[in-house]
């Protein structure tokens, strides 16, 4: 370890899975750390490609068990940026999306040590790419709307209902264990026709998808691994999913294209 | 110009704009092209850092002068992969983020031409996370709606007004020329000291940000290049954007946190 570097902290996202959708300035930023923490949502192959040579800490938290705190994660940024220097937080996805990126910002600053952020590709728009479904399409849906289906006491959230009125696309995150509510808050407002996708392990060799409509897809329930995190999309774009083509929905909602 | 290639388009995210944010997988499907076509959100200096010795081919539309339709686009994406085999479709941002990807994949696909999506760093997150605004944050807001702000009738959409109504941060693209409405709609349902950011050239140098509340943002119009796109941010999270340091509105805004 040397001494005397100069203590600062790159939040860098590191995508949503695949170890080459991190950017070209979250890479070198890694290249240039003298200590990297990571979280559980990061690929083990992209840490491995990167720095043999410099300590890596697994700082995650899975839904379900806490084993680092938010609190905790904040003064190990703070430690580890006056112990070796320059930190790489790498967090999955994008920091500003859902990542508590402000938190540990602030935290960090006001211990007057600098933060940087690299963005990276957020899960809410690459995973569903992925599958083939955009968040947009001409004709179909001009807008789209990320969120998480509960407030923090678990209630589904008035955004998710209002978004629900709407013909945006709706993006939910860390709605796996809420499906059937989900699926029954959003029936009240869109057709049971409407297309609804569900992805795991996005972008990663073992990605699944199970794909269906509002009246439909809780027969799947058994493809949906309750205990990992994932991605729930509703709306018309997941029409444009492959196991839609050919199908009557396809046909139906893509007549005006 | 090598014979008997295989014809195959790759759609490729460049980012938000600054060369260093596109992909690692990205970056290594241009070094595979055999041409480049890009359009007018790419950066020249991704462009001149990679295969010098491929063709590369301006497809850009801008608002106003659509020198190059879609249509014209999807035909030469075909053309090209058929006399020179990959094709690299750069894309500002996200191909899936208002990229009308699915046009160009259903007409090269009906040629029996395989394509490939290669995600971006879509400018509607990372714009304003370069200026430390971020879509989320905790006690502040859950979710994010991004959107374009008229119809194609050019009025403001059923969306917009859901939106405006809900906790959401609004990120609204293609919108600049129709701001006034834009902030006089988005009064109706926030409060006048609601803060609204308009950033312009995010990501590269000449990056400018203006920021205020929806009471005097226009008073801010002559910082605005009516000829430029630009991305629109209205909610509680713009106020972490440093020029609310400090202010009145920050404490209020962030004493819950």
């Amino acid at each position: 370890m040397e001494v005397n570097k100069e203590a600062k902290v790159t939040l860098v996202g590191a995508g949503p899975g695949s170890s080459d959708l991190i950017t070209i300035r979250g890479l070198r930023a890694m290249e240039n750390a003298d200590v990297i923490l990571y979280d559980a949502l990061v690929d083990k192959e992209l840490l491995s490609t990167v720095r043999g040579d410099i300590p890596k800490i697994y700082v995650g938290k899975r839904c379900g068990s806490h084993s680092v705190t938010q609190s905790e994660i904040n003064k190990l940024l703070v430690n580890a940026s006056l112990n070796y220097g320059h930190v790489v937080r790498l967090k999955g996805g994008d920091p500003f999306v859902f990542g508590r990126a402000c938190e540990e910002i602030a935290y960090v600053e006001s211990f007057g040590i600098p933060v940087s952020v690299v963005p990276g590709i957020t899960s809410a728009i690459s995973v569903p790419g992925s599958q083939g479904i955009p968040m947009t399409s001409r004709g179909v849906s001009t807008s789209f709307w990320v969120m998480t289906a509960t407030k923090s006491n678990t209630e589904i959230s008035d955004d998710f209902v209002l978004a629900a009125q709407s013909s945006s696309t709706m993006v939910v995150l860390m709605g796996i264990r809420k499906l059937d509510e989900i699926v029954r808050k959003a029936s009240e407002y869109r057709g049971s026709d409407t297309p609804i996708a569900i992805i795991q392990n996005g972008t990663l060799k073992n990605e699944s998808c199970a794909v269906g409509t509002l009246s439909t897809i809780l027969n799947f329930k058994q493809q949906i691994n309750q205990s990992m995190p994932g991605i729930i999309i509703i709306g018309n774009v997941v029409a444009k999913h492959p196991s839609f083509f050919n199908d009557e929905v396809q046909r139906v909602l893509f007549s005006a294209l």
